[in-house]
């Protein structure tokens, strides 16, 4: 079996030799913190989302984030339309399905994502992933979860049926192909109190999917070392405006040997 | 008379314990801030504008937030359609009428939702709050204040006139129904020096009204504990920068106790 | 010849003593740093896009900001609206081209907006700024640059056929009217860390411009002062969290003696 805080290690020096161009399509809230986010591991942001001019940027992109916050049916298309780019490319393409469940336009947006484009990896809550099954439970807003455990029986079964990876995040992150389940034990309960955490989760893992051609390998290495950065940045800051500083100060100080050292993947 | 120190630590105590969804429709430049310091005080927030998901989202938030910089006519619109959808369900709304005065378009659209919705409390400057009665008064962008004094001699009969609850900030904070008249003189001057002190106050106000269903007090002891947040952060930063991130940790960490003890109400 | 430093100094001194209103359609990333950068040094920012409010708000501005990162059609249409009016009043505007060269829209909206309004100054890095020639050079996202050397041999003549001041910033700024060069050696390496520090860097220019009517000499005192901004951040923070908050502290703490004795302004 394959040592993946090796691979973690691997996977972020890659990041920072290569800077890889991540192209986001992002809901407006957490666009400045995922972009610094990006930059602060060593990737390259980019947020575009004009009809006209989507197919460009995916096209010069290492890889694709689609993120459903703050949605309208307009970046919906504008999503697909970089979605179906990306896909004819082999572009990896990470889905973030913030509040799928919370209204039926968002559960709507994520299963035509999901249907349009060929996902590499989805990541988000369980409440969030759960409602992308033709389940009728509701989450409340963005920030609150069902446990972990409630989609971990089904995730297995889900990405098999959506043929794509899922990236369950919560205390304990659950990454499975369909085949495979990692757990991911790194993180800290501070990371609930500031926005945009999930989705900077996300952005991680599609930097890792760029140098990284193996999903569930990339997620599960992504939300390690994400996760880490967070365990770093607990120890610093008691509060949750310290916290957001320290998370992306540890995006950048964090080496690859400290990460072979603090990555708590289990499969 | 109640003791509205008291009430203000209840509220918070409230406000941690039910983690109320808070609906935001606002500005670009203070979403993320705004949905922080909505997380570190322990709500929960979520933004979402698309005119065929506000009426869903408002019909599932303990409170919504109507804030209208850079507003565009779409999204108008969108309040307009959240707000109506909130004023049937008896769910408080919280108007913050940024830039109200500066420019027709937001003068209009201010006056617009006054009218077309059941609003609890408008937050604003006293230039802002000016702006709504037939005012030729025009204010200098989103920053400048005429004095709190200029706007409190109105600000009483307008809320009559408007019945609704005014929430004038600035140096001293003022509150009114059109029948009592609150100050509140916590706050600290480096809050002038960063962008979404004011909306922010807004979406504190709105927490506090989802746990608190008299919109005076609801305002009043909310603007206690964000004005406390700023005396907390203006102790520990001496710039902007710093005390943006201080701000969001004090809103944090204060607690009932500390809310009640140094809460500065006069009635 | 001038003393610029000193030049650079009395315009600080007049920025935090005017206040001027900067008027920003700028993009979603950057607008709460931007707005709280302009904030820190004593401006007064506004962001407005709204086509049927920009020729208003434009109207009581003193200097006006057109940055087309996040860009649509539709934001290009409320820019040179914008832009127009602000030309007929003789306002500054100061065109930030995010991503110039790297998509085709981007290259074609910023080269319709030098052709339709009278900019005062172009800032962006060597890639964006050479985008702006009829070159087929692409840029790799806004983040990535061309030596300053490759851009300083075309500048002079670029900014004598464009008829505008170019700024083109990098480790090295260079500053050129056509006639004149002038090189600021100010900064630090973390400024590429975060994002928005070129989108800082073109607000910056935009407030001193308001009080200073000499476009080359606003812009090489305004990249002195930013990047004296980015050197007393780096002398303070060793990570891009920390840099990002002590960059707006430091816009707030620099006094103009400060300015006067760390200006780095070559001619």
């Amino acid at each position: 079996m394959e040592n993946l805080a090796n691979r973690a290690a691997e996977n972020l020096a890659k990041v920072r030799q290569q800077k890889p161009l991540i192209h986001n399509i992002t809901n407006y809230v957490v666009m400045n913190f995922t972009a610094n986010a990006l930059l602060a591991m060593g990737a390259s942001p980019v947020m575009a989302h004009a009809h006209n001019e989507v197919e460009e940027m995916a096209s010069i992109a290492a890889a694709l984030v689609l993120n459903i916050g703050t949605l309208t049916d307009d970046w919906t298309a504008s999503m697909i339309k970089a979605g179906k780019k990306a896909s004819e490319l082999g572009t990896p393409i990470i889905l973030d399905p913030v509040g799928s469940g919370a209204t039926s336009l968002r559960t709507r947006a994520a299963k035509e994502i999901i249907r349009e484009t060929k996902l590499s990896v989805i990541r988000g809550n369980a409440s969030e992933i759960l409602s992308l099954r033709d389940s009728e439970s509701k989450t409340k807003g963005v920030d609150s979860v069902h446990s972990v455990e409630e989609a971990a029986e089904t995730a297995k079964m889900l990405a098999g049926e959506l043929k794509t990876t899922l990236a369950i995040t919560g205390p304990t992150d659950v990454v499975t192909d369909g085949e495979n389940i990692i757990q991911i034990r790194n993180g800290h309960p501070l990371m609930a109190c500031i926005t945009g955490t999930g989705c900077a989760a996300t952005v991680t893992i599609a930097a890792f999917s760029a140098v990284d051609k193996h999903p569930l390998y990339a997620a599960a290495t992504a939300l390690a070392f994400f996760g880490l950065a967070g365990q770093v940045a607990g120890a610093k800051a008691a509060a949750p405006g310290s916290f957001m500083i320290e998370i992306l100060n540890a995006l950048y100080t964090i080496t690859p040997e400290d990460l072979k050292a603090g990555a708590r993947i289990i499969r």
